[in-house]
């Protein structure tokens, strides 16, 4: 590995937010999953989580930009085990839904714990997830159209906890684990 | 047309930004159009624009979410022309481009006639776009890859301008031109 490719990897490790992930409820379209994986790895995010029933979760390298080789895609067979796995990690959990009763995203303090749960292309987010996260959130709309393609609305989400983080100072203390810092190092060092 | 489709029309109307536009470069792939258009009408513009050589710039209805009959979209068979259209309505022309001296999209002032150019998935803006653009702007990366996808971005510096104009009141006076409206309403009425 050369020098500047470690040191670019340092950097990177530096800014992972590990109290920061999304959660994606039966997305199925795989340039929408490679999607979010980019601005994931962008925003700093080292894990994102899939609930995704069967085996098989496949994102194509090519149109992820290979970021799903520095950002862990971890899945779960059902939304409330998915959900407690983010609660047993502190989180507080939020539901992206095109509801009435859905605060404005951009009122959330994204500096706490924070994982958010983003619904399939069609159906939206589940009732079940609905009934166990903590609030409900939704992008403003303008228009005629009900609702933003899936790896949009991650985005928009994602880029304003960015803001709000690094405001906070939150891109200047490393707090990944070494662990992971060690496999990232390797594998990234010989791809 | 029932009353409450044709107040909603008519809301849509109120808010549409006309002097608020992307034009998209080649973009190529009608699944990140399709997205685009989506977020477009969502932030309330009238009009998008596309460089695209040939006969036949397609996008898929479904995936739009319908926003193609709610978003013009005016194509060019140069760049240069299409620059020059939108220079010819008195707008400021923004090329986002992954390049040192770019400044943060969050530092500049939306509230201005602003048209915002977008580039090719594989090979980004072109350098006509860049020469002839007034400011290169870019969406911070703290990760390892080195662009997101291009819908990803339009929709992210579209919302930073819809935040811009919310708070500068640009949505509370119509704008738009009393023969679009009547269009609008009229195919609107018939879909
Ligand atoms: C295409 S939308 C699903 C639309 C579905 N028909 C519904 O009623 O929810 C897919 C996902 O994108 C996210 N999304 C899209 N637009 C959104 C918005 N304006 N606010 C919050 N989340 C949104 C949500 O996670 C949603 O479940
Ligand atoms: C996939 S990128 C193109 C990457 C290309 N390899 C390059 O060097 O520009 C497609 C388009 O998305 C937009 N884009 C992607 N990431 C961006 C960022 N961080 N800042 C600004 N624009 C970005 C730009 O319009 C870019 O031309």
């Amino acid at each position: 590995m050369t020098p500047e490719r470690l040191a670019r990897i340092n950097s990177m490790l530096d800014k992972r937010q590990i109290d920061l992930t999304v959660c994606m409820e039966m997305v199925h379209k795989s340039n929408n999953l490679a999607a979010v994986l980019r601005t994931a790895d962008a925003v700093g995010l080292s894990q994102i989580h899939a609930v995704w029933p069967e085996q098989g979760y496949y994102v194509s390298r090519n149109t992820s930009g290979g970021s799903s080789m520095w950002v862990d895609l971890k899945t779960h067979t059902t939304t409330t085990s998915a959900i407690e796995n983010l609660r047993g990690q502190g989180m507080q959990i939020l539901a992206t839904n095109l509801s009435d009763s859905a605060v404005d995203f951009r009122e959330i303090d994204y500096t706490k714990p924070t994982a958010i749960l983003m619904g399939n292309e069609k159906d939206g987010i589940s009732d079940e997830a609905l009934a166990l996260a903590d609030q409900d959130i939704i992008i403003p709309m303008e228009g005629m159209v009900q609702s933003l393609n899936v790896s949009v609305a991650t985005a928009l989400i994602l880029y304003e906890a960015q803001l709000q983080r690094k405001k906070a100072g939150l891109y200047e203390q490393r707090t990944i684990d070494q662990d992971t810092c060690q496999r990232l190092l390797f594998e990234g060092g010989h791809p």
